[in-house]
């Protein structure tokens, strides 16, 4: 029987590096994934393994690399990596790396000292064949809630809808953000911090008739900001904040208090272009 | 600025349904995923909802179906759903619903209980669209523990390997499978049964050269079991198992304690077809 | 300003051990926390460690411990690592060292295969002073349902209350369950044993009026089954299923389906005696 | 046999509150735990539910008194749940409620907007007897690392010790922190942040020689900063940063990158008082 699609790799090669500069440190914390694809058919069918690079070096090669380079956000590191394992193996049609970055924001002015408890992760990543490279930067985990400007009204019913029409409710999401370059920006992570400005703002202002409007026009202001970058894709889950019905302990109001709920919940996509 | 892709849909819809026969109950215990594609720009670029169906009905919608229909397994309800969505709303080009069903055990012979403790996951996906219906079924979480029979030597080193042959180790996996059908079956449910059995005693017999030879193993006899099915992909990380070097303790034998670690984990994937 | 109290540890030290008999292994796979108690005051005030014996090196001793003694269950590695901990280090108080050990299923008749799919824990705890030894054992994550055999109704009312009573509902919860022991029985993992089949015997077929009724008859089962037993803890989340509301689609009946939530939840606790 | 203990209550109740201001809203984003003790036997011996108040009446309770009342912080709707149950459930003797609060950051400027990445709560706690109230306040997921000033030296050998001291390393971890009060303060909010701020300046600048040296001097800061608190627990997981050896790769220094770990982890604990 015939193996018709193979790739092996390695999951979560965790890894910190501290910057000493001589004034001040800087922290760089990254979760890699490697992704490998090419002539590998042979460990499956004769379990030959001469052409299988253990999932073991790849970690070590991770830290090599991270140690003896200099790079300027998780696309870099990515990149090299690609780089490293394509130009030396012959043998692999396509490598691709996954860096997430947690951030940790300098407490105060101290030189040595950084509060870690944000959920969000800054995301690097680079695919790389033998005719080139693509490079994604994204945001994950951005958390984000709005009590004010945004409705859901006019939609489709069916038998089956109960959903009241409402015209200002509650709006929270997990901001999931992935986009491309239409050419190499000066500064991968100035990009960064533009897309991300970009995006809260118009979900902070944008007059929202729903989830789906709101994700287009947050594509937009992120296109809007950063010329190099070529399309966004968007994840917003739409986190459900049930008003929690009091009338029969005689309080009318329905919004006073919402109970947040984390099943089920929505998932509206969506990718914007030039 | 375009929008070049859009979706929407409904994550985590948990549900159990009790059928109650004169004599026992049996207990179906799912959580359901649905995925709609169609026309669905003008929500995204007018803010017009005219044919956003909610999603919050489409909860409803599992619900109700659910309680309607019987169905065999997690295959049957998720092309109930899919064919609900695309029969009903002449605006959506693609419909996919994904089903995962908890396994629960009946405590001996008693006709109303029932054990949950397992992980392990049945998976049941339709995907429909103008021209058809695809489904797919699958394993997910079913973890294996191998203490003998399992090597990996003579692979490939640079210099950044450091990792030695090793002729016998322990090899763990949390097995993800999916797979699709030449023909439908006359029961999901014994197909998923038969695979289960191929995968779990190949895993235990096959002589195993690296994760890499045992997935295509596994795979064939998979496909060997049941020849409804066409191809079966495979998923299997490698829960590295570490020796703990306890010669600083003048204790020699490498094999004695290992340490189980979660993270990094090596990834092995294939698809296995006829 | 005075130290009050003071204790440290070693958390989530993870180890397997195979044990290799002629025609077939056994695998053994434990989750070790060390807590020490003592004349560790020094470290806090001066920063003087010479009484602090580092973390890492509880880590190594949970190693070598395992590597060199043959124990039958968790409750007895727990006991010799008290014990090592107290009797070399005569400024330590107290040392409690709680064991949690993963079960892993032999795949059929095969001598070195393992299905460890399942949630399900076995705790064994020794607490030691100057003064004895406490051993406790235990079960986590034993998810169970009954679909039938259980009420709650007649219960307390105030104006907040708006639960209807129930004569038949799901009742569904994950035992956890703490033991300790009149006299050292003959063998612990055959304690283990009969308590959790008189646990699960009873969960499945108490007439149930409530959570609390049926956790008292759990409790009275265990203490029945095993005379060394000497007191049981139990805690019993209610994990609920909702009925979903179908009326306004038609469907009368309100328990066909069901939507299970893991927040809010119930808890109920007991301490079953002699 | 006897029953020698129990308590019932409700978990993880969610719920959120938006303060509608006419300038701009406030969001109170919060997970409630209820537990109950008093003559509550009757239940488990005879199955008679009259003095059952239903845990689904305790979630109903939470959020008609969060709705129905302004509130500074977590203490203090803790404070009048538990008076709530204690006032009018005479066969009570004991409720705890303890109250997590999310924080939401305001968006720079705008009124309805609100970051939520942060994985730090703020903890209000009341525990009430027919004596009086017991109010504590805390802090949990603080992230924090320091990549400089912090050794471990000097602790005690044996021959399982393998650690190596270290004058300089990276420390990491995540606070707990709880205390109590000798007075009520004019505002939980105000010694909440004052606390905070003094664990924080102390984390970053004291000469620690191990993470129970830097412990005491956060705690004693936490109480010289606020007069009305009485006592502070502090539990300060040891979260290792493991260098990667890379001298097999030719680059010498220990330091360059390093390995999180998740797990094992050490644990140092105490309390602090005046």
């Amino acid at each position: 029987m015939p193996l018709l699609g193979d790739a092996y790799g390695k999951g979560s090669v965790r890894m910190s590096k501290v910057i000493r500069g001589r004034e001040r440190h800087e922290i760089i914390d990254l979760t890699v994934d490697v992704h490998l694809e090419g002539d590998l058919a042979a460990a499956y069918t004769d379990g030959d393994n001469s052409l299988v690079l253990p999932t073991d070096t790849m970690k070590n090669t991770v830290y090599v690399i991270a140690a003896e380079h200099e790079f300027e956000g998780p696309e870099e590191l990515a990149a090299l990596l690609t780089d490293h394992f394509l130009s030396r193996n012959a043998h692999l049609d396509l490598a691709r790396v996954t860096v997430e970055q947690r951030s940790w924001e300098r407490l105060g002015d101290d030189p040595h000292t950084f509060l870690g408890s944000s959920g969000e992760r800054r995301l690097g990543m680079a695919e790389q064949d033998r005719e080139g490279t693509l490079v994604q930067s994204g945001i994950d985990g951005l958390s984000v809630l709005r009590t004010s400007g945004s409705a859901f009204a006019g939609f489709l019913r069916d038998e089956y809808t109960t959903l009241p029409d409402k015209e200002d409710r509650i709006m929270a999401t997990t901001v999931m953000a992935l986009w491309d370059y239409l050419e190499r920006p000066s500064s991968f992570g100035d990009v960064w911090r533009d897309v991300r400005r970009a995006l809260l703002d118009t979900f902070a202002t944008h007059e929202s008739k729903s989830v789906q409007h709101t994700l287009l026009a947050m594509g937009e202001a992120g296109l809007a900001a950063c010329p190099e970058v070529g399309e966004i894709y968007l994840q917003l889950p739409n986190q459900h904040h049930l008003p929690v019905d009091l009338r029969p302990f005689g309080i009318a109001n329905l919004d006073v208090v919402q109970q947040p709920v984390d099943e089920p919940f929505g998932v509206i996509e969506g990718t914007v272009g030039r």
